[in-house]
């Protein structure tokens, strides 16, 4: 052979090597068979799909919505009733479809402990001669129907729940709102409110606490009307509201819930299980210990002098339903994204709560249609609620987190709360994010055009929201202040009881807008699809908003590697509450009973918790920077961020407020702005001496900062 | 070219490609970057390594133990006294060694309260004439010298620890252990006991009750004597006793906490701090309300007829510290195992608690070892605690639960104790182990020559153990009956507040061989070096087993991939516990009482429980099988099993009871064998007939079992 055969045959067979070489290295994967690497190397570290996460966006239609709210909103669907009994088997129907269904369902059934009136003798205020017997005046049996939408056989007659039976009857005396301070002034006037109807409006406390207060200066009765300067911007004549507008028509009465806690009444803190031992009904603390019964404005403009309350309520325990729908985690099915919003209404409760049912279905239908097309399946598990019961008290979601109590603890991530989802049409209304704990990095609501809008703002309902509505286009900057929730729907349990951090979605209202102190046919007949329709959304597009911006923190939540909470805001608010101690008189009044010792450990323990949160924020972006971290490393990141909010948690910290148990939100019944149980020992030390009490919540609250802070703290 | 040339070409140029293509798959690593497996893929799976377990068995010297105690006995080292503080500078010293140290310390200091006898006027316990001044007689100051050893100028004479100040006198009463029982019969027997000063024995009641009950009798104070019947077999003779024999000496005397809870008194939920807020002095439950006084037995036969009680204790605050070792996982850094002892002792200290102390040590010095030699590194961290001040109510372990309360209550995997790690010499102990829940999977104590011995038993303190000694070779097999732990050591605030699976190692007395109630030198002067080495362990080969099975179970809650923790153990337990209460007069007045509805869902809660942790073992079994499991399925598995365990507590059960919330293993003063809620309900519910409180705890035991049971349930 010469020597370019040779050569040649050489540099061939080299080529043959290196291309087998080549072949045998980037071509051949390494099986899962010791030497090579497992399958689930790949998907372990899987971060969220932004292009899919488009296409959910992509398919979140309006129109959808919209025929949603039309099904649910058909008839009145009080809790445990036929109406309600239908929305369970639509749920079920709807989760279970093989093309746009879940994982899995389930129905949670529970005993509640309800309230309602007696259809055979309905409640009434009568007006009669005082001293004599002629019922000069009954009020009506219920609103006026205005549309056909409204019209039902089931449509129940307005009372307060709770409220025992009686007929009390004595001299009409207005007590304001019936706060506390309303009836110590009407006393202080010298009035005699023993053995008096109070008339009280709507606002400024809790439906409860208005017969609550009354009984304990010996008001004999309560009755509550809606103000039109509270509700209607002063409107109040017919041709002025629904069906012209979305003002509440004179014969309007808003039905309500008249308990001041939440949960199953008869079994708080278990489950309301056959097995559950139910306690006395006269152990049952903050209902209305004297017949009370709502009326619409109308019907107080009549009322004169003496009058009688006839209330024929009962209390019943019926079966109220969760239904519950799954969809199982790829990598981390031990971690629960919650997503949810009740099911029963007071009478057709098209706003109230069914726009946020027609929102949370169009989600679950493309979730839904993805998951079973096999286009997706998230990282952690998600969970959805439809809620029963919530208008009573909202029984069942609190039920829900004491059946689960330990499991949800452990594993949940947060809860997604998309109640009434949009409050009022534009340019009434504002996008608004009320939570708990941690910024979603969204920088927008999505609006019915696809196009970016303003940012969700972090407001609660009770304050004035100076930001434009979704129609403008201008985006908006961080820092938000974050919003506070409350105990206003169905998040209540979950954040204060189980201390995991929960958001709460929707547009709400628009202050420099209206006065409105909710949207006017809220809890009345009048809350109908027609309502909804052409006052509410025309066109659906603020509820296609809201199921977008809903669906997108829901899918960061389930997909994202490393969980998009932004642990560092807490320590803004730690700051803001710490501020409103540290200055003025409530700074003095410390000083003045030797609490000084007790704001500095408090400012020391803030200090940490925003070093170790900015130390945590700097060693999650080294990790990102990691081209393969390990699943162990970020489970534990993602842990911290998880369960720092369980950090706030103190079970002893407010022994008389069931279920509060969180030490930045429970709930406070003083107006300081400081941390809400140091507010109420404050503003109770003023009047009894007891700085005891101060000195104890300064401790509480510094504990639970310097939790927090070694939740997030280096681990090891 | 020939066919044959050709045909060589080709096979040479495939045998290249082939070559190639092999060297390329095999021989060529993938890197870290994109398609290659990441490192931690090895690493993240790797399970307990036996043949480094075996070394570290071997290494563990019962010579070095020895040294250990001589070291940590030297001197008295009650909390808070200088002997303790001297401690604190060894633990660091051993922990921070560049050779056998750890990877980090740190001290942790509380402030405690804290009770001390007055050194300038000595407690005693004086005799006069009934109505007159003379005193006949005085107890002694201290016990008698009777070694070298125990000589010391800081041994604290005896004293009830927190019994307030005071000098009442009156005539001697015998009441028997003190218990309220005892009291009522005297009174019963028309006994006045007004003013009177109570004799009473140690055990069968807490100390502290024995003046709580006298207290509400009207007893004016309370001398408490060591009976010999109940710690010496009845030997009572100078020469039957120390140094002659294990025996307490007549001079002797047990001094202790008369405290009926544990945790600092003054900070209960909180750590005591400096910015802690703290309850008052009378604010304070369950300690003397009258002046006590521990005598010897000696005294106690002198005491005749009218005595006076002087009583000089003084409360006071001062810092105690912690010492805190750590050791970093490799793996899993946010998953703990702790491993903790006392550091304080009464006087000497060589039993209780040096003996453990010294075990630790050697524990530790083995592990720092294998670790500064880069040998090893956990996979889970390790936490080693040395507890200050436990003699006057477990105040250290109690106040780092509180502190660290989120912290460790979501990341620990277990809490091994070992206090008293030997109980007296053989053939009079017994290998035990007390535990809350789910076998460790090791076979056997290993006795100090290497060989196996009987397997650990689990027994509580008072109960028999019919089982042989570590001399027997003979292998005992499981099942055995879970033991039940108390709070009797630092264990406690770790089940019973933050429910976290514990467990308490040692060689405990044989009851078929002595009647002693604990070691006879007990918190008194003679527990020193020389009593343990001559008395209770020569040769320290029982101490060596204990480091050896204690150090095992360490590795293996540590090392093992899988959690190496029985779940179906608990399935057991509840099956026992439900048998007590489903049975004989118990169900009868269950029926009676029409309380039959809540054993049901009871046992279906229980059959629920039994089977899902079936289940979850198969899936356990399975997984194992897998080559290489996905280390986040791994790590949802081991946290089911720990958090088992933290299903079953429940704040609310016993608002009564400070820090008790493990529904299964909570205190309780019913002798009824079952769940302790309900047996004290039940016990309550015939002498008061409310059997509400039955209901109740009915409802409070299936929820438990029912959310354990969740809690094991396949996820999603």
């Amino acid at each position: 052979m010469s020597w370019l055969k040779i050569l040649g045959a050489v540099i061939v067979g080299a080529l043959l090597l290196t291309v087998g070489i080549l072949l045998g290295h980037f071509a051949i994967p390494k099986g899962g068979n010791g030497s090579g690497a497992p399958s689930w190397v790949q998907t372990v570290g899987r971060d969220l799909n932004e292009s899919l996460l488009q296409s959910f966006m992509d398919q979140v239609e309006s129109e959808k919505i919209r025929e949603n709210l039309k099904a649910l909103a058909s008839q009145p669907h009080m809790a445990t009733t036929k109406g309600d009994e239908e929305l369970v088997k639509l749920l079920l129907r709807r989760w279970q479809d093989p093309q746009i269904g879940l994982d899995s369902t389930s129905e949670d059934v529970y005993g509640a402990f309800l309230s309602f009136p007696d259809p055979q003798r309905p409640n009434s205020v009568a007006v009669g001669v005082p001293g004599g017997g002629i019922k000069i005046f009954t009020t009506r049996r219920s609103e006026k129907n205005v549309t056909a939408d409204q019209a039902h056989a089931d449509v129940v007659q307005p009372y307060a729940a709770y409220a025992p039976p009686g007929n009390p009857r004595g001299r009409l005396i207005y007590a304001n709102q019936g706060k506390r301070s309303d009836y110590q002034e009407l006393f202080n006037m010298g009035i005699n409110l023993n053995g008096t109807i109070a008339i009280t409006r709507y606002g400024g406390t809790g439906r409860a606490d208005k017969a609550v207060n009354g009984a304990e200066f010996g008001v004999a009765g309560v009755v509550v009307y809606t103000d039109p300067a509270d509700i209607n911007d002063r409107r109040a004549s017919e041709e002025e509201t629904y069906p012209n507008s979305w003002y509440m028509p004179p014969s309007g009465v808003e039905r309500g819930s008249y308990n001041g806690y939440f949960g199953d009444l008869l079994t708080p803190y278990y489950p309301a299980k056959e097995f559950t031992y139910r306690i006395k009904e006269s152990e049952i603390q903050g209902i209305p210990p004297i017949p009370t019964q709502p009326i619409g404005f109308e019907d107080a403009q009549t009322l004169i002098c003496d009058v009688q309350v006839n209330v024929h309520n009962q209390r019943v325990i019926k079966n109220s339903s969760n239904v519950m729908g799954f969809i199982r985690g790829s990598e981390e099915p031990d971690r629960y994204v919650l997503y949810g919003n009740h099911r029963d209404s007071w009478v057709h409760g098209a706003i109230d709560p069914s726009s946020g049912t027609a929102v949370m279905l169009e989600i679950t239908r493309v979730l839904g249609k993805m998951l079973k097309e096999g286009k997706w399946r998230p990282r952690r598990s998600i969970i959805f609620g439809s809620w029963g019961a919530e208008e009573f008290g909202l029984i069942g979601s609190t039920e829900y987190t004491e059946e689960f109590y330990s499991k949800l603890r452990e594993r949940s991530v947060a809860y997604i709360n998309v109640d009434i989802s949009v409050f009022g049409e534009r340019p009434f209304v504002l996008p608004a994010l009320l939570r708990s704990c941690c910024t979603i990095p969204i920088s927008a609501f999505t609006a019915g055009d696809g196009k970016l809008c303003s940012p969700p703002r972090d407001v609660s309902h009770s304050r004035p929201s100076p930001l434009p509505g979704p129609e403008s286009l201008t985006p908006l900057h961080p820092p938000y202040s974050l919003g506070s929730l409350g105990a206003g729907s169905d998040y209540a349990s979950f954040i204060h009881y189980l201390g995991i951090t929960s958001m709460d979605i929707a547009y709400t209202y628009d202050r420099n807008k209206t006065s409105a102190r909710i949207y006017p046919a809220y809890h009345t007949a009048f809350d109908t699809f027609d309502y909804a329709d052409r006052f509410i959304d025309p066109g659906f597009t603020s509820h296609q908003a809201v199921a977008r911006t809903a669906g997108n923190v829901l899918l960061r939540l389930a997909d994202s590697l490393v969980l998009p909470l932004n642990v560092s805001d807490y320590g803004e608010k730690l700051d803001e509450l710490y501020s409103a101690a540290a200055q003025g008189d409530f700074l003095d009044k410390l000083n003045a009973n030797n609490l000084s010792l007790g704001t500095d450990p408090l400012k020391a323990a803030i200090d940490r918790f925003k070093s170790v949160a900015a130390d945590f924020n700097q060693r999650i972006t080294k990790l990102k920077k990691e081209e393969s971290p390990s699943p162990l490393q970020i489970r534990m990141v993602n842990d911290q961020i998880m369960l720092l909010e369980r950090a706030f948690l103190n079970p002893q910290a407010f022994p008389n407020k069931y279920y509060y148990s969180h030490v930045i939100w429970a709930s406070k019944s003083s107006d300081q702005a400081t941390f809400p149980g140091l507010a109420d020992a404050y503003t109770n030390a003023l009047e009894t001496g007891d700085w005891d009490q101060v000195r104890k919540h300064l401790t509480i609250v510094v504990q639970a900062v310097e939790s927090a802070a070694s939740t997030l703290e280096a681990v090891a």
